[in-house]
């Protein structure tokens, strides 16, 4: 088992999350850091999904996690014991989301020399993570098929603030009445400019698509 | 396609969300009203249960259903359509969960006359819902098998207010690393009061023993 540290941050004080978040991103910026903030529903994958990415790219970048969770120390776990990289657990006391001045703490307590990509793998939930801007380069959010093709619909906001959205468990597509065009006409009407994958990170499908966007994404 | 209603209800304004829940309660046990909180994660199946639910009780007993949502009239058409019994769309502002006075103003506006069973389809999130006693006599929660055995760890509040929680989506068992006696043991370490269905909503599976629940609370 790999050592995990856990970290409490509370609620921010300050009101003004732009500014904070610019600030972030920013800082990380200059530092040649590239931060995703990974979203999603409860249980649509994103451990799983980030556990196969960071093994495909974590011989060629330099890559560290840092997981929210309500309690649990979980995922953060998983993912430092599945891939070796270092990773965070924070928990955010109960929060159902994570600011930009708790990033920045979080950030600021992780330490990010020597990364190239920093994932924070955000609480699941499709209604408060999408607003709050964390201070990412890019917003990626997991929607998996068993979830529903109508999903979109009814959490607009987050499919808005996504830049990426990532369809999640195709292995089990056929179990599932998921119309596929359907639900990226949904995706697309809330958000032309989303790019859309379809994997499978327990087969391995499609993943390999994902991993160049990350790629073409890391200052070199 | 049945006309449903919608209409707009705002956060609250009052702090005090017990008595308003408790009032709710007592207003509706006065009038032989059993009501109950349907919460879970979005994509649990709430809708294509509820629907199957309600038409294995329609014919017994007098039900009508408010839905939540950020934005979409899709649930209460859906149940509308499918059962023909009377449901109101409820568009919560965005926000992430609905509270006792929110319902309040829900049912006022409904209206409850001729109703035995009155069920809330509350926003799909795992987070926030559970902070909010809506002044239902039962919490239920939908906990889909897709979603992981380890979602009660990682989400513990809704399973500790839950007084029934319902395994759904029994019918994918077989395709997915999903441990029941694991999942159930995590419920009852939060909740050992919490009873517990395991159902397929497709299938009809389970769905029996779920009726002669609420068979059992209807006052007659």
């Amino acid at each position: 088992m790999s050592e995990v540290r856990t970290i409490e941050i509370n609620e921010s004080v300050f009101a003004t999350n732009e500014k904070e978040a610019d600030a972030i991103r920013s800082m990380l910026s200059d530092r040649g850091i590239f931060f995703v903030n990974v979203m999603s529903s409860p249980g649509s994958g994103k451990t799983t999904f980030l556990t196969a990415l960071i093994n495909m790219l974590k011989n060629e970048i330099k890559i560290a996690e840092m997981d929210v969770d309500i309690k649990s120390d979980l995922d953060a776990k998983k993912v430092a014991d599945a891939t070796g990289v270092r990773c965070l657990q924070i928990h955010n006391g109960g929060l159902c989301h994570i600011d930009a001045d708790m990033t920045s703490r979080a950030i600021a307590q992780f330490g990010v020399d020597d990364v190239e990509l920093l994932i924070l793998e955000n609480i699941g939930n499709l209604v408060c993570p999408a607003e709050f801007d964390t201070g990412a380069h890019k917003n990626i959010m997991l929607f998996s098929i068993p979830e529903g093709d109508d999903k979109p619909l009814k959490y607009p906001l987050m499919y808005e603030v996504s830049d990426v959205v990532i369809i999640t468990k195709l292995d089990t597509k056929e179990f599932f009445d998921f119309d596929m065009d359907l639900a990226k006409e949904h995706i697309r009407e809330l958000n032309p400019n989303a790019i859309i994958f379809e994997v499978s990170a327990k087969t391995g499908e499609g993943m390999e698509e994902v991993a160049d966007y990350f790629r073409a994404h890391i200052n070199r």
